[in-house]
């Protein structure tokens, strides 16, 4: 009982780099292509959308990125995150495996998002630009966005799929607090809300069609304001590395090396935050991890979707991303995972699985808010129902470790807090959960208007 | 903006005791009397309701208590916890003062409560306790002996205030995910409890009420359960100090030392966790500090209470005390500080307001949310509205230090967010939260059944 279980970072040992993967794949992700010419799109054609330093940082190939020293000032308030090991949890399930976590429901909004949302507020505002867009699932990326918009006094006008605006209006009130402004997707606000709330006034929404409101909102600005993606880009993913960055000189306290990380994953950022450096380790010759994405069963682009180019939203308008996908068209049904239910998967993990260098699960909501009752009941931090599917994993590996007498060292990213959903796991007591379907009929529906590329 | 923001304190450095006021002050409070008798209160008189270690700690008088392994061991899980400069507020304030606040949300339940629900649970475990009855205003507490009590496996029933437990089902969740019970108070589970359904189907409830209700049914289990409180006893205040204790040590990596200490006062223990550490130094010759409880216009017992021998609950079951009270018949409006709601104060700190060694100051709940939202959209936390009247005692105590040219050090507890309150939140934009009012005549009319006592 008298070993650690927490293992913090000291404030001057904080890492001041970002991870670029971009620097040791064994070979490059396929380009995004522009949706009309089909050939590789540039920094240009990005150009209305995002600032040009977050545009190259989409692209280069450096391995560190400094990070600069307001984004750092920021990061502060709760970096570094935490990392536990989970004793309880390991003497309950009664498994040799070493279970490590690494927290980051510490920051101001729960989640990882803020990793990643503060500086793109910052690089914004290098730049000059006073309004951002953006679009929201569960709220997690809307409430980060809008905390990071504060900090550097930027407007946030955020898009946030109808069916959580509806279920979870906490996220919806803190992205008031922090002075941003907050609508339903499908809205009237954009031609393509109106028209899918003309066809269909119960639209639920979706993050594809939440991302084109946001695009032709910005789009429409003429300028003024430029658009912010909280997942899917290499410059989201590169931000959250500021995670396993910490992870790794966290890890080197505790004396072990993970063997196995696990992840959830919507459009792969919490993942790929906690992971890329130590994958970095591996492709320089390091230790060979066994990587594993949990994704939802009836949002599952892993491991039922095609690899093929896509387009990154419903309207179609944005360049298209090699990526395994549902289809562009899919219309994941509604479930409390809000944060998973994207169509798409961000092209960096989508080649990693493609080359083998990672593998993924799939996993019913009910099962995966069984696994975070045990996890909150041993470790008294109750996840965010997206969090819980990485939870499940980790407790499959622990127990696999289990039947096989293996003592592996198990790191999964806890990428956030429950709090703002804990009407999810009423529903989950009182036997009100719907198990999720995977639907084959509309993906393939979907999947057959994806864009043809020669 | 190179100076740090967050001072943590390593696993090895925590305090291994907590501090006990009793053995520093200038005089002894004056003691509980027996409600039949009214002669001083002995151990016995309180076996039926706590264990016997605990009730040695309320009457102990040795300056250190030493806290046991086991309790360490789940402290570690969020303690340390972080104390934080406010730099951001001070600038935007525009004051020579220094802001720091000690952060007790990064707990489980987010919320300074789990300090002593961890040893209230050891303890109660120890002595072969399985079952612990409790009531909660805002459900802070009973969550947070939810969690304890999983911990230690020891099944919690817990008696939440109606207009809480109506108005705030997440925290209800929360207290399920742990796997204890909660009841509405006032409940059809007790004699008292129904005979106040009978008088009035809608009474709101309070804390006085649910006290008597978890007393009651304590009583009635024959032995079998026992009762724990959140805050007002000694052994409550005491377990609490573990906070100020690491405080003292973060403010020496500072350079700084309080000047000026605040927290918001309902049953009294939050504040007294932070300052009786400090305190005791001024009283051991130290230097003086200006200690300030914060508490809410609509229940305000240091401010508009009288110093007098009251019971601690509304069915006049507990021992008197002498405290600062409203009468224990008054029934505190309803306001979104569920946890400030409580008709008296902790005999500790109302001996220590009669010994002018600490003040106080009511504030309004509107006033609270303004000053709670200006702190979160500069420290990026959004504050529980309980803790909203700590930030407003430190805003107004740093804008005092503005007015008088005074570069005074203030510290603060932030003692729980406000993730369980968005709600409240949303109400103070739309401009639906109602001003607290003092209803004087309902006091003096709790007053004059207060118990006679020569």
């Amino acid at each position: 009982m008298s070993d650690s279980v927490k293992y913090l970072l000291e404030e001057n040992k904080a890492p001041k780099f970002w991870y670029n993967i971009n620097a040791d794949l064994p070979s490059p992700p396929p380009p995004p292509l522009h949706p009309g010419t089909k050939q590789p799109a540039g920094p240009d054609d990005f150009a209305p959308l995002f600032p040009m330093s977050l545009i190259m940082q989409e692209v280069s190939t450096e391995r560190e990125i400094e990070i600069p020293e307001p984004v750092r000032e920021i990061y502060k308030q709760w970096r570094p995150s935490p990392l536990y090991r989970a004793r309880r949890l390991e003497k309950y399930l009664d498994t040799p495996a070493k279970i490590y976590y690494k927290y980051e429901g510490v920051s101001p909004t729960g989640s990882h998002k803020p990793n990643t949302a503060v500086p793109q507020a910052f690089f914004n505002k290098e730049e000059g630009v006073k309004k951002i867009y953006t679009e929201t699932g569960a709220g997690q990326w809307g409430s980060s966005l809008a905390f990071a918009g504060q900090m550097f006094g930027i407007d946030i006008e955020v898009f946030m799929v109808k069916v959580s605006f509806d279920q979870k209006p906490y996220r919806k009130f803190m992205m008031q607090s922090f002075g941003a402004k907050c609508n339903p997707s499908p809205s009237e606000i954009t031609d393509f809300g109106k028209k899918l709330i003309n066809e269909d006034s119960n639209n639920p929404g979706s993050l594809g069609i939440a991302i084109s409101e946001a695009i032709e909102a910005t789009v429409k600005s003429g300028g003024v304001a430029k658009y912010s993606l909280g997942s899917v880009l290499g410059h989201v993913l590169m931000h959250q590395t500021i995670n396993g960055n910490e992870a790794i000189l966290q890890m080197e306290q505790t004396g072990d090396y993970p063997d196995i990380i696990v992840g959830c994953t919507g459009g792969g950022s919490n993942l790929s935050g906690l992971m890329f450096p130590f994958l970095g380790q591996q492709l320089r010759g390091g230790k060979k991890i066994d990587i594993i994405g949990c994704e939802p069963l009836s949002c599952p682009s892993f491991t039922k979707g095609k690899y093929a180019y896509d387009h990154g939203d419903m309207a179609m308008m944005t360049p298209l991303i090699k990526m395994h996908t549902l289809g562009s068209a899919f219309l994941p049904p509604a479930n409390h995972s809000g944060g998973l239910r994207y169509h798409g998967m961000s092209y960096h993990l989508s080649h990693l699985y493609n080359l083998g260098l990672m593998r993924a699960k799939a996993y019913g909501q009910k099962e995966c808010f069984e696994a975070g009752v045990t996890f909150s009941k041993q470790e008294g931090i109750i996840p965010a129902p997206e969090a819980n599917h990485a939870v499940k994993g980790a407790i499959d590996a622990a127990l696999e470790c289990k039947s096989k007498g293996e003592s592996k060292t198990i790191l999964f990213n806890l990428c956030g807090h429950g709090h703002f959903d804990m009407q999810a796991y009423a529903d989950y007591f009182d036997n009100k959960l719907s198990e999720d379907v995977y639907n084959e009929s509309e993906v393939n529906k979907a999947l057959e208007s994806l864009p043809k590329v020669a």
